[in-house]
Formats: structure tokens, sequence, C-alpha cells
């Protein structure tokens, strides 16, 4: 990644396996600064210099995502489970207008079936799934994708829930992962669209029972992420909108009644 | 089109114009059977046995699109302008989730802002537009396309109101038709996605104050359009959903350990 | 598939293993009428009056492709694997001409590599690959596309040489099967892509080891896919060429000099 | 553009309008240093110490293009009109071989009928036209694209040669620009693709008799290009080729004959 202006990342947890009864302890062990604060460390120890993180969580007030964080936020990622449904409507709006006008978003793992991903999919995002340990090799399709630099090929999970498709997205702009999983399955698990001005990457390796955000490979993924859905430099962070033409570009108009036969 | 079992079309149309004190008397004139009825006409001038048509109409109790219509419709045409904030939600939803399910979506002109087409899309659906009469041409860039069979290159509408880029929605998966105006403006004017089993086409030539919908080549674009938006004769409209993998495929399953280096 | 006219189905095979010192014994028991007639067999047994089949092949004047020939396929399958270099050029780009022109093209197995694919889609349509009887899942992630229909998820190939990516070929307009290996490996094993007025399919499972083409569900796709690629019923094929636009459509025709801000 | 690593570009013209007796004292005129001048200097003005530009013509020895050169060429432009079927087979394989490699390739105009760019594309390439001095518009349709950075929305260009639809190219991975010209004639005339490791920019403004590549927006509009299509740091410019994989990833590897219903 490039540029003498660091990009500013905003890692959103959700936090709640980190905190309740099930999981807590284990996870503690897995994950003692939570889930995304391992996420935020993986971006600072790859990217330096060229990267501010911070991490915001469900439990905050707006869940740390009020307009001030947005507004100095350039890239979001998101990782989600068992409480999509306790985000507030209207963080999600205001997210999902940053995404429109240029922020760039990365949607990780269970997030699938967050409210942030399925309104800028517009689809189910439902999938094929088992927790059963398998293991997941992630598959590189695009190999000078600025995404895929630098990982091995393919990456090598030695555990993972399984995701398999049938995954309900809308046709990727860009499919830069395949994955496929010791039980047979496979899945589209590294995707790329374009939504508005916005960048989104959806990333699918990362559930809370594994340590599989302490992978330098899929490290490498997130950050490179970071440096692809980066916005422009001259970012307005503006979402489209209505624009009136008040006057014709070409004179004369009508048409010759004599075009080509 | 064919096949012996008829498409089930539901022709949707807001009517409000129709009744409008500003508008009444012109659409009287323009149109003495709706919008809606005149889409419908032109279905069924075109494509006979092999169609059946209903209307279905924003006044009507649940906008006339009741758990029973939806479920006896193949194709859905959708036009609305001034009352999209009017559409039940429930309504909506229920659409999509018919959508989601195999049925097809015609989205007509103003009706890139309508409830249904924004949350299918996941953006803002914005767009540039002036109403002052232009001529548009609509040009053919995917020339087999079932949908461009059987009209000129391009098709001449005389006067039109002007859409104009930036249109803010995903890249769509086939691009088939786009316009230009007499002022200058181009437009994506023709445009199919598929959203969960369901496909969706955009066309955008269609204003109330011109009789677009009498253009014997927008007729044949909508007819065109039904038959690529059908279901698959198979179809069980229900949307996708999530799939619990109970066993693997592949026995053994763990990693060799001795990949290939 | 519908319509009334069958869709006249030319099966080009090789036809070297079936003669070859090596492989002709098991060839003769796996596919005593060769690839081209199992697989020409296997579109009669699900297409009926729907289709008419002829097979061609290499040995023959012309490779069994003279103008008379192709000017009588709509869809035209092709399976090649060791001679490759000896398909003469000329015959390479009367087919070209004719797929570019809307006759539909399949492109079976080891035919990544032959002149028609490589020439139509200007890559290496390099790939990885192992001969180990590896069991192959082919699962279906687009559960609408008319290629996809009566088959189940995943369809199981009990032994198959094992095909892996990266498949270098360009990103296709649209993806329909994703395969797994028993060894690990992924591979985009259905895809598809319109070149000119024509639609190209290329459908991995087939290797002459393994008698993939009497697999019920292997003929299903290739029966599907047959009825997907053929031409639109006023097909002219005649390919896309210059066309001079003699005079222009709107008059006036010069810049107002005052366009919007 | 970022990186201390300057982009080594190399700009490649035919060089025969320039010394043609029909257009050399025109040409002399507009692009005294040729067009080939012209466009390497617009990318110095533009991209300064990022860019290092040399330029390359047809009547050079292997038309400029030898390994060696080749070899020390991260993006190249193309522009070529009268005298394609001149080019060497054997530097246009040279030149596919690299771009497959990771090589950016930006095809400029009447390169649309190049050997290099119909081979990389598989189809016939051909468009519509009509040279009559229209006023083109070159509007932005993906806003955050790197390659549409700065530039006004539209692009004005004063006269220029009418290119027009059908352009019968593979649908754009990216479309990034689409043309009207005041005829009324629509064309996509900036368009992306990835093939192999490399990316493919085709961008139509610039005919010989227009002062084209003098325009600050097209100016800027290569200098964006160039940025966007210069390979990954990492890149090796090999192009994908055959990958033997010798072991299997999995163990156990059969199937277990009792897979989910």
């Amino acid at each position: 990644m490039s540029g003498a202006v660091p990009v500013r990342v905003t890692v959103w947890g959700e936090n709640v396996h980190e905190h309740s009864a099930r999981d807590r302890a284990a996870m503690a062990e897995r994950y003692p600064d939570g889930m995304h604060g391992a996420i935020a460390a993986g971006l600072v120890e790859l990217l330096g210099d060229a990267v501010t993180t911070r991490t915001a969580t469900l439990d905050q007030p707006e869940h740390g995502l009020s307009d001030e964080v947005l507004g100095s936020t350039d890239v979001l990622t998101w990782w989600g489970h068992v409480a999509h449904a306790d985000v507030d409507d209207v963080v999600v709006e205001r997210v999902r207008q940053r995404v429109l006008g240029g922020m760039g978003l990365l949607v990780l793992h269970s997030a699938h079936f967050s409210k942030i991903f399925t309104r800028l999919m517009g689809t189910t995002c439902s999938l094929a799934w088992r927790n059963s340990a398998d293991a997941e090799l992630v598959w590189n399709v695009s190999p000078s994708h600025p995404i895929t630099q630098g990982v091995p090929m393919p990456i090598v999970i030695e555990e993972q829930e399984t995701y398999g498709e049938y995954f309900d997205i809308p046709a990727p702009d860009e499919q830069v992962f395949l994955s496929t999983f010791s039980g047979g399955e496979v899945f589209r698990s590294g995707c790329c669209w374009r939504r508005g001005k916005g960048k989104v990457f959806y990333f699918s390796p990362g559930d809370q029972d594994y340590p599989v955000y302490h992978h330098p490979d899929v490290k490498r993924v997130l950050a490179n992420a970071v440096g692809w859905a980066r916005p422009e430099e001259v970012a307005d962070f503006v979402a489209p909108h209505v624009v009136d033409e008040p006057r014709p570009w070409f004179s004369g108009g009508g048409l010759t009644g004599a075009g080509p036969a």
C-alpha cells in the first residue's frame, strides 16, 4: 500500500462472544484483546505507519460509530455474528451512506448476515455451513489482484468452520478467492464489489472458535484489502445524488429525420 | 417466447398521475386505461396466448399485491414515480422475497427510485435528468440477447424525458441498451441483474408525459423482457436460505501435511 | 429446451485416444462409439425430437467441419486433448467466425487448450492438474441458471482427473459451477461467456480415462447447455462487422457552448 | 499515482500518417513530434518523476519492441490505424505474453483493430464510425475508479471522429467511460479488462485528424490509466502456465458415501 497519508481504519467488532458465559474463557485465551483487537493489531503489524486504527464495538454509544468516527474513517471492517439484530438501523444507514460516498468496507465471516452487508447486497446472503473444524484451503483465482499479493497458493487454515455454496450474493464484480474444505464443500470466500463510490470486500475465514485472525496469511489478506478498499485521495464521501441537467450539451437537438438507413 | 404454459404477468402501476388534478386530462388522452393498462395491452398484443396479464395499483388493498396475487405471478412489472414512499414496506418485502425466489421483475423508468428496486440494488439509484422533450435513441449493445431481438438499431423515441449518468447502480450483470439524448446525455437504459433466483431488468424509456408505452419497439422490448425474466419451469419461488451441512462429503478430511510445494 | 424447431448440434471429437495403441482397448470398453458418440447419444436421450445431432472428427476431410456442416450447425461441442496442434488454422477460423455470428460452442474438459477456445479467450487457458482418480463434486453457484436445472447439489463424480486453479481465463460473464476434488483443489468448472453474437460454455468434467459422459447428471448439464447456447431464432450467423454511419441522427450537432456548469 | 519506483512506459506509435503524402503536412502541424511523441510528453507532464517514457515505432527493427525493450516495460501504449497488417506476428505474440505476465496495455482509438487487441479479446472488435468532426462527450460511469479521477463530467472534445455501437468486444470487466457524439451515436469509450496477470484499458478518443492527445483531460485519463495498469511491485512477468499438482492436499480422499441428503 502506498501514499504518504495513512489510511484511517476503524475495526468494528460485535464483541459478544468475548463476554458470553459460554465463550468468554476460550475467547480470552484465543483473543485476549477481542477479535477486533486482534484484527487491528494485525493491520498495524503489516502496514505500520501507513495505517491508523481504532476499534468500535456494539456496546458503545452509537455502537462506536458516531458521525465523528465515521467522518474520519477511510476503511471500516465489520465482524458480527449473534447480535446482528441489535445493530441500530440508524447506524446501519449512516454506514451505508458513508460506503456509497467512498468509504471502503471489509465484511468478515459471519457478518455475511449483518444488516450493513445484506442492505448493500439486496439478497439474503444465506449460505450452507457445518462447524466441524475442517481444514480450509483458500485458492487465489486472481493472481495479479492487489488483495492476493504475498500469500501462498493456497492459504492453508488448519481448522475453520465450513461455509458452503449456495452463497446468495450478487455476482461479485471481482472474484479473488475460492475456498475448499476437507469435507468437500466450496465457497466464494473472497469477493469484491463497488457500491456507489465505495468498495466492499467480503472475506469468509474468521470464525470465533478458531484463531484465524492470528494466521499470517489472513493478516496479509486483510492488510492488502485495506489498501485496495481505501478511497481515492480526492474522495468527498458524498453518496451519489440526483443531478438536474439544466441545459442541453448539444444544440439543434431534434432528429434529422434522416438517420442512417 | 416459448413454452406451452403461459407466463403470468402482473403489471403494477402507481396510478397517481392518472388521477391528479394536474395530469389527469392529458393522461386520459395519452393513456385512457392508465399506463398499467397500456403496458398490459402491449404484452397481450405481442405475446398473445403465451401470456396472461392482470394489473394492480397502489390504491388497491395491499396495493393489489396480496400473497395470492404474487403467488400466481411469474413476472411483475413496476412503474412508479411520485408515490414511492406510500408503498407499504410489508408489500415491498413480500415482493422482494418472491423475486429472490425466482419471480422476474421489470423496473420501468422512474421506478429507479422505487423501494423494491433500491432495496434489491443496495445503492441510491440516483441519476441526472432534464425534462425537455429530447429525442432518445436506444442503442443495442448485446445483439444476440433475447431482450434485444426484433428492434431496430437504434430505437428512435421522438420525445422523452432525459435521464443521464451517473446512474448509481451496481454494475449490471448484462448491459443490453445504452441511450443517447439529443441534448448529449448518455444513460444505461437497459440493464440486467440476477438477484437470488430471480432476474431483474431495468428499462428507462417511459415517462408519463410522453406516449412511450404505445411505441411498437418499446412494446417489443417489454415483451422480450417478460420472456427473459420468466422463471425456469421448475421454480419453487423459495428464496435461498441457510443450509445445514450435517456431514462431510469427503472422508479422511484432515490435511496430508504434504501438499504440493 | 423449447421450440418447435430442433436445435442442430454437431459433436466434434478428436478421436485419437479411441485409436491409439495405449488407450484403444480401454476406450473401446468405455466408449464403444467414441467419446463423441457417447456425447451425441446423451443429447438424443435427453432432448429427443428437440435436437438433431451428427458427429465430426479430426481425421475427416476438413475435420468434418466443412462450410456446409458448420452452415447447418446451431451448437458445436468440442472435445480434444493430444492433437490440438493438428487442427487446421483455417478450420479454427471458420469455427470462430461462426461462433461470432451466433453459433453456440460447448468446450469440454481438455479442450481448454484447443485452438478454438484459446483463440476466443485470448489467454493461455492453462491450469493445474493431477490425474489420480480423485472424486469430483460439482457445485451449482447459479441456482436459477438454465444450465443448472435438474441436477443434484452437488453432482458427484466418483473418479475424475483433477483440474485446479489458477485457470487462466477471462473472468466468466456467468459462473455456474465450481468443482472441488477429494485432494483439496478447486476449479471453475462451468463458465459462460458471450463472444460476438455467440455463446460459449466451458465444462470441465470429462477426462478420457473415466466414463464421465455416461454420468446422468453430466448428460443433463450438456443437454441444458445446448438449450442455453442455441442461437436466437432470427440468427443470421454473420459476425459483427464495420458499419459506416453515413449521416448523423441528431441535427444541429455542435456544442451549445453552454452546457450545465 | 504513487510509489517511489517510476513506472516504465513504452509509447508505441504506428507513425505512418506522420509520413504519408496525404497527411504529413497536417500531422507536422498537429503533432510535430508524432502522435507517440505527444502521448509520451503528456505522461511526463502529468506524472513527472513517477514515470519514465520511451517511444517505439513500426519502422524500427522489431518495431522497437525487442525482448530488451519489452523486458523493461511496465505499461505499453498502442496507437495504430492503417498498418495493422504490417505488424509482425512474432512481435505481437511477444507483447501478448508480456501482457499475460503482468504488463499493462493501453489500446488507443483505431488500435481497436490492432493485432494485439483483437488477439487478446478474441472477437472482431469491429464498430460503427463516421468521420465528420462531431463533438464527443466522454461520460464517467465509474466515479471512484482511479482512471476517472480529476476529469470533468463530461469531458468535452470539440471535434473527433465518431465511433458507435455495436462495438464487438467481450463485456468489459469494468466500464468506466461512455461517449456520446453530436450526431447521436454512443460508444463504450473507456473499458477495462484483466487478461492473465495483465490489465488492458481501451480508450477511444484520439483520431489522427484532430489534436485530441493535446487535450488536458485526455492526457489526464492516460496518466491515470498508466497508474491503474501498472503491475504489482512483485510482478514476475511470467504468463500463467500449467502446474502439476503432484500430491493431494487432503488425505483420505474417497467419498464417504454418506454425504448430506
